[in-house]
């Protein structure tokens, strides 16, 4: 997405360790699927050539290891499960896609595109796999089994609100009587879920303390709200550039919140006219620009916004509320910023 | 299936005991997809209410705790393990039924085939979520974190191995160059490997022999492929109603050892009706009746017998190998001999 890359150049050196270690992880086990899981890390092409390197953003495990430098944490240690957390989330993308009959990714044809749906879940499912191969080699690293049972536990648990979260998203599909709050909730486990896990894992990690290790959680799941907020905006005013997707997102349907504010507080006429063009088959390009006049009518960009706002600055008091001093914070809040900065 | 059920009646109380704790599990785990996870258990219909109790056959748990029993281990505290082997196998079952388009399992209509492909894959994942969540519910039975964190490793490997027989199996469809060694590479990952580790989980939580633990795994190995090739002979000349599903698999050109030998070992005008059959977009009930004709010649439904009698002596020779005398091996013999003593 074409956000400002450069306020992420200070994390290289972690995100070249996460990547160092994902490799380790997936190419550790080999299999007919490897070629599909490098193929959707973005390491190598459809044909197996290796791409000219460009590690993922790598959010999560960045959280997570900031989360756990903040408090003082050892990170060399901890290395395998912030690339849990990328497999999770990377899994649910492979899935995800197919979901939403999505054909690109990042500028690439997306799995199941080249290699069929069922091949595209079979990836899934051993990316899934993975992320539990990872945990186990926090062991290596020193981490005691208790802990490594920790972790499978946290990370388990968000795995279920994201299936959660997911199965939400897709039965809102075919509903027009979604509210923001049915969104709020699809949100908190399609997104929210796996960043409050991530911040919470960090934390974990890093301290014994219950206290602290909710504040980071509660940290990254407001933060996790912002953050699907605001793709949400850039899937609809966002140019194919900046998302790296085929099509705006109402050619979907999708109910992301501009859309289920406009369907929540629209009245009469206007009413009447979204509900005629979400109840069609296939949305055409006239019909996403009548939408999207109806959404600047109502000023649901600028709603979105504010609420995107409004949770972005609920994630810093959280982050306020561990009691740690501006100085420690600073790198989370680097990230926080730039996750909120985007060009929307 | 339609097995001889009375055969499997002593084993009611292991049954009773998996089946509770998959309860506990699955329902202590509320979500939107808890209803479609019961009914692909069998425990409720499409509209939650309950059916008539009956319980899976649970395979895999009973192997599981019949191996480890034994070796004289404590079997009330492995449950948690048993039930997870049944949830991995439901989490894949529910996966594959998208992947072969099928419509029937248990004579009942499959999960996609209600609730659509989308929500069935998130039905999957969260199946196989629960399966790490029901491991470490192996610490309140008094497990140490050590062996669940084994546990989890040898679970997670057999799901390589099973999500890389998934992958073969999809491979193969659209080829006719598969050789019975390719099928057998096949089946190793999709149906032995889950097998295998069932038996060898179950050595693992009563003993700490690696060479127990290997025995087991190899006994379990080779039932395995007995199985999965018994499998394929129900698939052609069973019945609908001892199979439980709605057709031939011809009909869906599923590569199973039969067809395989056939087109390995067919010749001439027989090799070339077999390769027309199998290049067409559609296989009708003429066509079935054809390739047929071609396996009673070939004699493919007595190699796949004799195959499948090859792997089920190699397992009773494992088992031997164990060093067990016959009365402790008396409950796998006869599981062993349920499994294979199907109505083929």
């Amino acid at each position: 997405m074409g956000m400002n890359n450069n306020l992420l150049e200070s994390f290289n050196p972690y995100r070249d360790k996460v990547q160092a270690t994902l490799k380790d992880i997936i190419d550790g086990h080999p299999s007919s699927l490897n070629p599909i899981l490098r193929y959707h890390m973005g390491w190598q092409d459809e044909n197996g050539t290796p791409r000219r390197e460009e590690a993922g953003k790598f959010i999560r495990p960045i959280l997570c290891l900031l989360s756990c430098q903040a408090i003082g944490g050892d990170i060399s240690r901890m290395l395998p499960a912030a690339a849990a957390l990328e497999l999770i989330h990377n899994f649910s993308l492979i899935h995800d896609d197919i979901q939403d009959e999505s054909n690109e990714r990042h500028h690439q044809p997306t799995v199941w595109s080249l290699w069929g749906r069922s091949q595209a879940i079979n990836a899934g499912d051993a990316m899934f796999t993975l992320v539990y191969l990872a945990l186990i080699k926090l062991r290596e690293k020193g981490i005691s089994y208790e802990i490594i049972a920790g972790c499978t536990d946290m990370l388990s648990t968000a795995c279920l609100e994201l299936c959660q979260g997911q199965y939400l998203d897709i039965e809102y599909e075919t509903r027009l009587d979604i509210t923001v709050q049915d969104y709020l909730e699809m949100v908190a486990g399609k997104t929210a879920a796996l960043i409050a896990v991530s911040t919470a894992l960090g934390a974990y990690l890093g301290s014994e303390d219950e206290k602290v290790i909710n504040d980071f959680r509660l940290f990254g799941k407001e933060l996790g709200m912002a953050f699907q907020i605001g793709d949400d905006i850039l899937g609809i005013w966002g140019t194919k550039e900046s998302t790296g997707k085929s099509a705006n997102d109402i050619y979907k349907k999708k109910k992301t919140l501009p859309v289920v504010y406009a369907l929540q507080y629209s009245k009469g006429e206007e009413w009447k006219k979204l509900e005629k063009l979400y109840l069609k088959e296939y949305i055409e390009e006239n019909d996403v620009i009548q939408v999207m006049d109806i959404l600047n009518n109502l000023s649901a960009r600028e709603y979105a916004q504010k609420l995107a706002a409004q949770y972005y600055y609920q994630a810093l008091e959280q982050l306020d509320a561990t009691g740690l001093d501006k100085t420690r914070q600073a790198p989370l809040r680097k990230i926080a910023c730039f996750l909120l900065e985007r060009d929307y």
